[in-house]
């Protein structure tokens, strides 16, 4: 992206194809600004790795061009990467909400990142934010986590209005409503193009309110016997906060079990979202421990099967700061399944059958949970007050942006898809009004509308990928270790190991051999010494002199005789490493 | 299980508490009989492997006793492990359908195995089959595969019904209806115990017929203005068959991709199942490459996001023996995800989106497929018609048993919980008619009933657990090297090699220190240089006159060094082999 070139783009660094690690970066005459910096969680192809992250080396080249980051709410997909990335921001403004503030301030906290003085800001509505060629304006909307915020970002070139995570809630029982009256004047004054969220798009039905979830959640709370455990997304606390509030009413006393929760409820104090109801009510797992069963409501962290969660390991039977799940508890699973996760969630499900508690999630009761995002009819909702002349679908899979481009043409909006690495141009200067063109195949005065520049995508590919946390490094853009970690597992290595003489290149004694995920080497004995006795043999004849002159060869009759030996034998090709030892 | 045993018991030795592998053993005052012989598919955690399958080593210690296996139909998790345990079988008679005999047959072939001469035996419905103490009679249910069976097994101590996978089908537009006259006849001859289908028991709808799902499918294709590619289970061929016929009434040729399928059409063939209609219909992919768009029907295999299958590699763009996927085709996936496989098929169905294909699948379009297994209602309709003194859930995971658990307790049967590698006991002959007991809490003079004999889990547990396929070899009972590959995954290997003198234990030369899947490691030289510096003192420090004498010490030495190292520089704990080598 020359910094120099007079347009109006956006270049997606993540979220475009995939759910997780939004970033989306715009252009205007050079200057960029930053919405969101995102991470989502790896899967079984990034082994070993702890979180994955757009690759910023976009960002780095051009430090000096960002002139603000934008964050729309405190959900991970969209948050959970500002701490790694923050050297990235060059300095640049950090705005957010107040509760995203805190959300990133604990990040920062944890890895020892001191923020410039003022560098972090704290955002209003109806204000607008200035950031180079950029006027940035936060709009509310509804969503699973309070103060979620689609932006109208206005330029000289037009209006995008870029819609984060959205749904309307026309009941909503707490939390904010997304402002129509306000989209509607954005919309009025004319919209370029949206930005819009598609996780919900092939959803025909409209996504719902929050209220009848909370009905619902009160009438199994009124059914339930025993101990009542509840998970939901810890950073959904208004539900949970709700939901705590109907359980002390039925004289039950609130425990919350895990650390992200506890943060939310510390946030939600500070922010006067947390009910005073429940300041008496409040107790710890200790506690909650000795009551009898029908005083006992418990919040427990972990919906997604998580391995380290409380609910997790309650559903494995353990004891949890002295909480063990008995016969007649009832477990309520407030929450959706994020794919990938199904496997680990089936298990957290029947570990609770298993043992015999009442467990209810959205297997056998949909009625649990309601979606953060839009459904179809929402999205048109939305484009409706916003009027927009292009629709580009952002957050989400391949089908899900092409539902959404099929929506957007049926409503008479005109898609547009992004590419990973790609600039979308929106709009240049050469483009102007006057520039009245013939529409093809009318003739030149016929022609009353100056023809609309047509979006376009650059040929130019910037540098694109995923950075993976990996224990206390960050891998850059570099999938080998990951390739190699894959490579490991299917096939398991084998070590071959030999003496050399430094000064002749005489190779000492014998080889060294031994093998980790690949066999058993006591039952299998054999196998490894007909593997040194066939290497050997095959170095033999290559060098014949006894001096192992070409390492790099020797290297490479190893490899070629170890494969061969073990993909007869077992199989396998397991990963072979060849080591000399200069004596 | 001792042979001399005097009792009607039951053995699952796979299929209880997970899907797939299923495989029960009966025992009848010491003769056993074998159901099924299923395998599953492994998931992340069993990284290599092929297949995963039960271990038999029950089997192996009671080969005298077996005097039958009885596989109840063609799925893999019934039928796939029948090659792989031939010789548990200890030349016992297989008893199978034609076409599961077919598939056995194919099964063996691949394996090299050569059955003994009448050894496979095939069934027709109203025989008594003798086994041992045990009469095992198959009576024909409604499934997604053609002869799918329940077994009535008949015994001393009363009746067993094991209904393999089943469902109702009222208006089957193809294959065999579930033998609802032959079933209540067998109910009312007396049913000890059910052993029943749990998979589908949390859905509170009837699973409902073939019937529209093909009504449905023909729709698709009228529809369709391109060519069709067309997804489903390869074993569910009458589904296939009928969608075939439909795209040949429209003028569509038809062509099968996928080594699977066409293995069914020949074993189709020779069994009756072929349509005729279809005779002239069939060209190979070269053929229907060159044809006009709306001339084109293909089956594609791989319905459940296999990497190698064509549907996967089609969705990818690849060129498929002359087959390549264009803007305008349609793709339809009749078929259902299995949780685990989510990933995968949602890079499939987001493939297509990116080609421009018009992608149906259950995502957006639940009628394009129906389970074979049965909803409640289903569930209670078996029921009826049988009247079992005792329900015990089979095929499903523990949330599942739970739900069929609560199901036959509300419908007025006593539900039973197996336990894997326990024995269940069903009856004994101590227990006779004449042994009036008093009920608790009656006068013995009140007794009329005699007391039913209660089923219970024996405490002793039998060999339970997986075996893999796993390259060439099994890994049997052996989870060690699947974890050794896990941890390979997670945190990469270092290799250590150190060279001694054989007569002395001098330490000669250097570490030889090499790493894969843990850093890069020419950007990281350093960290490996200082691995190697401080394994050194750690050694010197420990062995203070060069001379290693205790290489056991010397390994633990290495060990702790190089983890605390790697731990400190990478927050990484790889696996770390060390290897001497003998000079």
């Amino acid at each position: 992206m020359s910094n120099k070139q007079k347009h109006l783009a956006a270049l997606p660094l993540g979220g475009v194809g995939i759910i997780g690690t939004n970033m989306m970066v715009y252009d205007c005459d050079g200057d960029l600004i930053v919405v969101d910096a995102g991470i989502s969680f790896p899967g079984e192809n990034e082994p070993g790795t702890d979180v994955v992250m757009p690759d910023t080396r976009f960002l780095r080249e051009h430090a000096k061009s960002i002139k603000g980051v934008f964050i729309t709410h405190a959900h991970e997909d969209h948050i959970g990467g500002v701490g790694y990335m923050w050297d990235d921001f060059a300095g640049a403004p950090v705005y957010a909400s107040p509760l995203s503030q805190m959300v990133i301030n604990g990040k920062l906290q944890e890895l020892g990142i001191q923020p410039k003085k003022g560098q972090l800001k704290t955002i209003t509505t109806r204000e607008q934010y200035q950031a180079g060629h950029f006027s940035v304006e936060y709009v509310p909307v509804s969503h699973s986590v309070p103060e979620a915020f689609a932006l109208a970002i206005r330029t000289k070139y037009g209006t995008i209005v870029h819609t984060g995570d959205y749904k309307f809630d026309d009941a909503a029982p707490f939390g904010q409503v997304t402002d129509e009256v306000r989209l509607a004047e954005i919309g009025k004054e004319g919209v370029l193009a949206v930005f819009g969220d598609s996780t919900n798009v092939l959803n025909p039905n409209s996504t719902g309110s929050e209220a009848p979830v909370i009905e619902h959640l009160t009438k199994l709370l009124t059914e339930a016997k025993g101990r009542v455990f509840f998970a939901a997304f810890a950073s959904h606390f208004g539900r949970t906060f709700e939901v705590a509030k109907v359980a002390a009413k039925q004289g039950r006393k609130v425990c919350f079990l895990g650390r992200t929760i506890n943060k939310f409820i510390a946030h939600s104090k500070a922010l006067g979202y947390w009910p005073k109801e429940l300041n008496n009510w409040v107790i710890d797992a200790e506690e909650a421990a000795g009551l009898p069963a029908e005083k006992v409501f418990v919040f427990a962290s972990g919906t997604q099967g998580e391995p380290a969660s409380s609910l997790t390991r309650l559903s494995q039977g353990a004891d949890v700061r002295g909480l063990k799940i008995r016969q007649g508890d009832t477990v309520i699973m407030s929450s959706k399944m994020i794919p990938g996760n199904e496997k680990g969630i089936l298990a957290v499900i029947n570990g609770f059958s298993l043992l015999n508690a009442n467990i209810i999630s959205e297997i056998t009761d949909k009625k649990t949970h309601v979606s953060g995002h839009p459904g179809a009819p929402d999205v048109k909702r939305m484009y409706k007050l916003l009027n927009p002349t292009f629709v580009i679908p952002v957050h989400g899979e391949p089908s899900m942006f092409k539902g959404h481009a099929d929506l957007a043409r049926a409503e008479g909006y005109t898609p547009v898809m992004l590419k990973n690495g790609h600039k979308l141009v929106l709009a240049e200067p050469v483009q102007q009004p006057k520039d009245f063109i013939a529409e093809e195949g009318k003739d030149a005065k016929e022609a009353k509308q100056p023809k609309p520049f047509r979006p376009y995508i650059t040929k130019h590919s910037y540098p694109y990928g995923f950075n993976y946390v990996d224990g206390l490094n960050i891998l850059e853009n570099d999938p080998l270790i990951l390739k190699e970690r894959r490579k490991l597992s299917y096939d398991g290595v084998v070590v071959a190991a030999l003496a050399i003489r430094t000064t002749t290149g005489e190779w000492l004694g014998e080889i060294s051999m031994t093998t980790r995920g690949l066999m058993d080497e006591v039952i299998q004995a054999d196998i490894l010494k007909e593997g040194v006795a066939k290497t050997t043999q095959a170095l033999e004849a290559v060098f014949q002199n006894g001096r192992i002159d070409d390492r790099q060869r020797a290297n490479e009759v190893i490899q070629q005789t170890l494969r061969r030996h073990f993909k007869h034998q077992r199989g396998k090709q397991p990963t072979c490493l060849v080591t000399f030892v200069d004596v």
